[in-house]
């Protein structure tokens, strides 16, 4: 939650760092996920830097195999979001006084079986030893056809929107991983992301719009309305759960709210002309994806919420994970 | 220092981390300062992430537009070091709890300005908050010609070992600014490095193998013998003092250890064959940098010291970094 007198991470990056980036064109404003750099002839990197800390982005005592998964998959999910195939990553490993070798065999060994399973490889980095806690920061570059990369900002009114697997398990797995909730399943999907590698780079030429579901459903599902500069509809009974999440929430409803607004699902949210839905949903079927219509786009501003048809107050807030 | 029973962070990148890069070319087994990834058709991408802590590789208290400028130097050093000329660069910024508005202005302003100067935009990065001290996060991208980029494995016997500006003035800055030693000419040199970025684009057909002066002159010459293959021979008494290092070291010459021994002077150490030495000096000449010989590569190990002619003990610890 911001606390008072402070802002937010949204608001920082547009004071601070957005006019930092405006003469790059990749930058794309810092308003989606990834930025764009020129590769070969034929292709451009799609690149996503991200930093998880032990205590807050993951729990202090989570397995070394676990968190090196976790650091990987999250900029994976971003990659998949932008279109691009995994190709390479940075690695800032910044460990805390307590480290052991023992730890860091086991991170590697993590890392090693993720870059067979995702087709990355480490192409360098930094360690270092921090009095705080254990912090990983994962540059990781993709590879998207020239000119093809996909973002937040190319959707149309009119377009619909779709998410893909189950919404919610993340943030109810952290319920479950904090004693608040029982339900294994969840726990392990919060633990462990499964980026939607396989399905990202066949959005391209398919997608106007897209973002992984890190922030919460609201809130990525937003930020694709804001960047392209519309509004968008959700019915809250199309997104689709798990039976897990579906079992919990039938015992108490009020979960819906980390459901919504909850994150680290890792799923993808994709803008998608109505043209268009026949070859989404055969990208999904090869790829073995669900994927589910839950909305629509359209002229105007913010996130509606209905229930069953009714409209319901929705805020984008959701899980920040800023602070 | 290594504590008993750890082992150093190049002894942990060889074993746990250089695995993980043995498949990515552009890695180099991960044992010189940048990574090459393919750009457009007529250039390589240089790629360069370090991480620096409050407390650790700067000052706690130390400025705001400061720390920015030291962030993005120690990142531009090594692309000098690749032969990249600054291209853009992503940024994470981990602030600690007690991090105020003001202090990300100041910040954002100090990267403003360097990259201004140095030529280089922000494509894209991460913000979080930690319960630990202020981390920072770049990993920067410079260009070169394809193929052409520079590292550390290239030199050959008989080549010479030159060294841009002077040698030891980041070392007793560092001594300065903890009021060990007065000068504040050197304080300002530790606190500001002034990465050789105009020169590094110019080594490339000239220097056979390069590296920043991070860690130390006599480790960061030995990094290039121990990628060559080779051993490297330093004379001290050739090695370049500014004014201000002269004299701290007329007082007290135990000083000598900080100076050969020492980091964070971000000047370049490059190896050089007999037949491009001329070249090399007018390169150096054109940006306005100085070019000292100092030394040689001979078929063998190790890093061999002597003092005006006389063989010395010389070991490649210097201050390290990593503990």
């Amino acid at each position: 939650m911001p606390r008072p007198g402070r802002i937010g991470e949204f608001e920082l990056i547009h004071r601070y760092f957005a006019p930092l980036a405006r003469d790059f064109a990749g930058a794309g404003g810092l308003k989606s996920d990834n930025a764009f750099l020129p590769a070969d002839p034929r292709h451009d990197l799609v690149v996503k830097t991200d930093t998880i800390v032990s205590g807050v982005h993951f729990l202090a005592d989570e397995k070394p195999g676990v968190v090196a998964a976790k650091a990987l998959r999250v900029c994976l999910s971003d990659l998949a979001a932008g279109g691009g195939v995994p190709y390479a990553y940075q690695l800032s490993l910044s460990l805390d006084r307590g480290w052991s070798e023992r730890w860091v065999a086991a991170f590697a060994r993590g890392l090693a079986a993720d870059q067979r399973r995702y087709g990355i490889a480490l192409s360098g980095g930094d360690t270092v030893v921090s009095p705080g806690p254990l912090t990983i920061t994962i540059t990781a570059f993709g590879r998207v056809a020239r000119g093809k990369g996909l973002g937040r900002g190319g959707a149309k009114a009119g377009d619909e929107l779709w998410v893909t697997g189950t919404i919610g398990d993340g943030a109810l797995g952290l319920l479950v991983a904090q004693g608040k909730l029982e339900g294994p399943a969840l726990e392990k999907r919060y633990r462990l992301p499964q980026p939607r590698t396989t399905l990202g780079p066949k959005l391209v030429g398919i997608a106007a719009a897209t973002a992984d579901v890190s922030d919460g459903l609201l809130a990525d599902a937003g930020h694709i309305a804001e960047a392209s500069r519309l509004a968008v509809h959700i019915e809250r009974d199309h997104v689709p759960l798990s039976v897990a999440a579906r079992r919990v929430i039938a015992a108490d409803a009020s979960l819906w709210a980390s459901v919504l607004g909850g994150g680290d699902d890792y799923e993808l949210v994709i803008a998608v002309p109505p043209s268009r839905r026949t070859r989404l949903l055969a990208a999904a079927r090869d790829t073995g994806v669900k994927a589910t219509h839950i909305g629509q786009f359209f002229r105007g501003q913010g996130v509606q919420l209905t229930i069953d048809g009714v409209p319901a107050r929705a805020t984008r807030k959701g899980y920040v994970h800023f602070f």
